[in-house]
């Protein structure tokens, strides 16, 4: 990852749950260098599947980081093959969820570091390292948090609702089991506190699954609003419409409007005056004025990432941005 | 597995280890009703490999019976691919031991009912009935037991001789790890006091490091001698060589002559007049007279299995010479 004209000194935190962090993430490597920036991923939907711990969002950070991920599919791993899934439905067990025959490496490589005792920061680390990722990319946490869904067909965990019953069913509520036994990683809740520290960025993920477990982690609202760097978040609603997942049709369920400043609201009434400014698509230009009454600042620039030239774009447009705060 | 004109009555016990013993028990497989046949197969080469519970010889026996062993590699599935453990080096993880992406499933599902609490034969007979295995095949002990090979580069796991260092190393003594501590699997040792019994056939599995481990489980031997019906080893060494792997070289390492004879001697040393007849190549029929000292029978006969009928013919041998012991 060659570092380009940087537009930031200092160092620069990712707050990101899968493929829409993942993308940013990627943009904000190609332009900091390894030392600068910290990519924070949600585990809220980790689980455990075939006796694998599966880490879908840390995977979808670290495959999107090493330019393995298919971006065609928009998940898992480019040349992905399906041999062990299909082997597995000759015994008759669990199909429901899709682990590729590449994918099947990380989650063989962890679980066998995790059960010899590794942190999931460690193993996470000696993989991205291997696979020749610079920049630090670290769990939210190192205690197993699992999104709850309540919904009208009853509780589901995270992935049952996601992939087994892709997201038909209507939220009611979220739950984070485990979330009051769970703490910062270590590495994460050091680096808020650090006076290099120039920019929070929340990346264009879910609020409700994969953004708010993070914030939700004990103290981290607390941590996030004492540090010297700006928050910013990037909307993940463009248009009225979410770019991908369930976030927008969450929104509905929710009772909440499907735009970019109901997801501000949100955020405000949830963690009060915590993000400083958001960035929104510029098809929502319209909307720049209602951030007024958040009392947070609004950067208006294309969001919709296709390609990297679209990540570094919208990654520059964040860390410009954050500079404004500075002083 | 159709059932042909059966040459016996009652029911047969094969013990086997990979994949000799997989062969003929594919041919017995052939000949018997599912209901009439119970293969044991070596557990002493069980390993852990990547966090999951690795069963060769169970294996190897499992997917003959099945049809869906690759019979020109030798061992593991026919159209096998290798994207995990191609994955795995991208890690830097363990690749010394070749797990095929297919091959997974079966080590991920049986390590994951093995945690839940199956028993190995349990999850052993869940496998082989969705693979339509209809005969009954079992481990040949719930315990762990692992064969330790001391060796010219000091002492290595079995599965570390036998693939890593590929029987290079010269074999000084083996010993079975576990083995005082472990008992026959329950339904193994119930069939040998079964009065139905009427065939206990040693396959043409390496003596020392397939058959020995599950005569030498704690009153195996002793139950062998009291069951009614007559013991029949296959001479895994064929015109002074092993068809497959290293038994051979073993055996000159160990200072004992590469024959067939040497092989029924070495088990009459070891396990007294326990075997009553002995199968030998038809390229060995001169060795026949030498098999009169042991007080054994001796039935020479074709034991290359190189297809179904080979197998069959075998099989049939097998049957028919453990028939003229009746009475």
């Amino acid at each position: 990852m060659a570092q380009q004209n940087s537009v930031i000194s200092g160092k620069v935190l990712a707050l990101s749950g899968g493929v829409g962090g993942a993308k940013l993430a990627r943009g904000l490597a190609e332009i900091l260098a390894p030392e600068q920036l910290t990519v924070v991923a949600n585990t809220a939907d980790d689980f455990d599947y075939w006796g694998l711990r599966i880490c879908p969002d840390l995977d979808s950070v670290m495959y999107a980081l090493a330019d393995l991920n298919d971006t065609e599919r928009g998940w898992g791993l480019a040349g992905e093959t399906w041999q062990t899934i299909a082997a597995m439905r000759r015994y008759g067990g669990d199909d429901w969820f899709q682990l590729g025959d590449q994918d099947m490496a990380t989650h063989l490589f962890r679980s066998q570091a995790l059960r010899r005792g590794d942190s999931l920061a460690q193993v996470t680390a000696k993989m991205a390292a291997q696979l020749g990722i610079g920049l630090r990319l670290l769990p939210m946490s190192e205690q197993p948090v699992a999104t709850r869904v309540h919904s009208d067909i009853g509780e589901l965990a995270f992935q049952e609702y996601f992939v087994r019953e892709r997201c038909e069913p209507a939220v009611k509520s979220l739950e984070f089991s485990g979330l009051a036994q769970a703490s910062m990683q270590a590495d994460f809740a050091a680096l808020l506190s650090d006076r290099e520290l120039k920019a929070i960025i929340i990346c264009p993920s879910n609020p409700f699954v994969s953004v708010d477990p993070i914030l939700s982690l004990p103290g981290c609202r607390d941590a996030l609003a004492s540090a010297a760097a700006p928050v910013i978040a990037v909307s993940p609603i463009v248009a009225g419409l979410a770019l991908k997942g369930p976030a927008a049709k969450m929104m509905a369920e929710l009772a909440l409007p499907a735009s970019a400043v109901a997801v501000a609201e949100y955020y405000q009434q949830r963690y009060g005056a915590l993000i400083d400014g958001f960035v929104i698509d510029s098809s929502d230009a319209q909307l720049a004025a209602q951030f007024r009454t958040l009392a947070a600042e609004v950067e208006v620039c294309p969001t919709v990432m296709t390609d990297l030239d679209s990540k570094v774009a919208l990654g520059q447009a964040c860390l410009q941005f954050a500079r404004r705060f500075a002083n």
